[in-house]
C-alpha cells in the first residue's frame, strides 16, 4: 500500500481522465483495461477472474477492503479525496475504484456452442442502456450476449456500475461482420427473433421458444431500434403487444420483458 | 402570441426555476399546474384532456406547433432560446414547454372497480423510476396505477418526459392512508401481490392472474423494496427468478417483467 499526494504521479495514470468518454474509450481497450467503481463492483470483478492492475482508495475505504488488500498483488494507492477529484475529474462518491486487466473476448462461435438462449444487440452504443440490458440479460438466465461491431463497450465504467457487475456474469462476444456474422448464429441452430414494434410482427408469446430450440433475441438501440438489414437478416420478426396507444417501451425494459418471454 | 425579451416578465412565472427540483415540487401541485415538454409530450397532454395555461416556444417551434397555437385560447410566449435559459434555468432543448393545468385525481375506489389489473407503488420517490414505470404499465395495459403518499409526482417535469407521455395515458390514485388503503383494494376483489426477490416468495409466473381475476401488483423502490409492513398487508410475494448469481432487477426492468407476467 502507498500513499499518494501528487496528482501527476504516473502511477495514478490509469486513473486519469476518467470523466472524459472520448478518451476513456481510446485508452482503455488499448491499455487493456477497465474502471470498477465501489466495493460491490470490485468484488464481483474479482470473482469474476478478471486480475486487478491496482486499487485507489480514500482512507475510510482501507479497512473495508482490507480483505481484497491482502489477497492481490497488485499496488493499492492510498489517496485524500480531494487527490481523487484531481486525478479522476470528478467526485468519487463510492470511494473506491480499482483498475483491472482485461480478458481476450471468447469467439461468438464458442460462445454459441455452450449457448440456448443469446440476446444480440445492434448498435446499443449507450452505456447506460447497455448496462442495464446486461443487467436483465444475466438476471434473467439469458446464457451469452453477441455485440455488433458500433455497440458500446460494456466494460466502460459507467456500463459497469448500471449493470452491477452483470457484465461480468453474462458472457459476451462480438461479431465482427455484421450483419452477416449472424449466419453463424443460424449455422449454430439459432432461431433469429428480431424484436421491433413493427405491425408485421408476431406478438412475442406466440413463437415457441421452449424444450430443446435455440433462441437469438436482436434488439436495437432505443429509438431507432433495428436497422433494415439486421431485421432482413432475422427468421422471424416479434413484438411486445402494447396498450393504452404507446408506441414503445424503453430498451431496458422491451429487454427485460423479451429475455422473460424467451427464457420461460 | 406574444414575444416576450423581459427574463422577470411576470406571465412567464409558471416556467421559473424549473431546475430547482424542491421549488417545483412545492409550487407546481400547490399551483395546481405541470409542465410538458416537446412537442409529442405537449400533443399528449392535449389529447389526454388537459387544459393549457401557457406556452413557451423558441422562434423556430412556432411552425411546427402552429396548429396547437391557433387552437388552444392559451397565451403563446415567443422567446429567445438565451431568454428561455434565463427563465427555467437550463437550456432547454426541445425548444417548447407548456404549462399545464394540473385535474383532480381520481379516489381509488373510482379506478379499482373499473380496473382488473393495477400497479401499487410504494416510496418510489424517483422522478425517473417514476416515469419508467408509468410507461411501461402503460404500455403493457396495466389499468390503474395507485401510489402510496411519499412517491414522486408523476407530474413532474421529469417524469412526465421519461414516461413520454404515458402518465396521461394510464389513470392513476393516491393511497393517502398508507399501508391501510391496501384494504380497499382487497375489498374491491383484487388479490394483492408483492413483488419482492425475498426467497420465500414464489416464483410469479405461478400465481394465476389470468381470467376474471383481478390482480393487484406492489412495487417498492429501487434498492430498498417494499416495507415490512406493505409485504405484511400482501396476500401472496411473488419474485422474478434470478440466474447467474444475480441479486436483483433494477426496478423499471422488475416492473415491466412484472406486468407482462400478469398481464398474460
Amino acid at each position: 500500500m502507498v500513499t499518494v499526494d501528487d496528482p501527476d504521479d504516473p502511477r495514478l495514470s490509469d486513473y486519469t481522465g476518467l470523466t472524459d468518454v472520448e478518451l476513456r474509450r481510446r485508452r482503455e481497450p488499448a491499455e487493456g483495461l477497465f474502471i470498477a467503481e465501489g466495493e460491490k463492483v470490485i468484488r464481483r470483478a474479482r470473482q469474476a477472474g478478471y486480475e486487478m492492475r491496482s486499487m485507489l482508495l480514500s482512507a475510510k475505504w482501507l479497512d473495508v477492503m482490507r480483505d481484497v488488500i491482502d489477497e492481490v498483488p497488485a499496488p493499492v494507492y492510498a489517496v485524500s479525496p480531494e487527490l481523487a477529484e484531481r486525478v479522476t475529474g470528478y467526485h468519487v462518491h463510492r470511494g473506491a475504484l480499482a483498475s483491472m486487466q482485461r480478458k481476450p473476448l471468447p469467439d461468438a462461435a464458442e460462445l454459441l456452442a455452450a449457448a440456448r438462449r443469446v440476446a444480440i444487440m445492434e448498435a446499443v452504443n449507450d452505456h447506460t442502456n447497455i448496462g442495464a440490458i446486461f443487467r436483465s440479460a444475466a438476471a434473467l438466465g439469458m446464457d451469452a450476449v453477441l455485440l455488433s461491431p458500433d455497440c458500446a463497450d460494456p466494460l466502460y465504467r459507467r456500463s459497469v456500475k448500471v449493470s452491477m457487475g452483470a457484465v461480468f456474469a453474462v458472457p459476451y462476444a462480438r461479431l465482427p461482420d455484421w450483419p452477416r456474422g449472424l449466419e453463424t448464429v443460424r449455422d449454430a441452430g439459432f432461431q433469429l427473433l428480431a424484436l421491433t414494434p413493427d405491425e408485421k410482427a408476431v406478438p412475442l408469446d406466440t413463437v415457441p421458444t421452449g424444450g430443446e430450440r435455440r433462441t437469438a433475441l436482436m434488439l436495437g438501440a432505443e429509438g431507432d431500434g433495428l436497422t433494415a438489414r439486421a431485421l432482413r437478416a432475422a427468421d422471424e420478426w416479434v413484438r411486445i403487444p402494447m396498450a393504452h396507444g404507446v408506441d414503445s417501451l424503453n430498451v431496458g425494459a422491451a429487454a427485460a420483458v423479451a429475455f422473460y418471454a424467451v427464457t420461460r
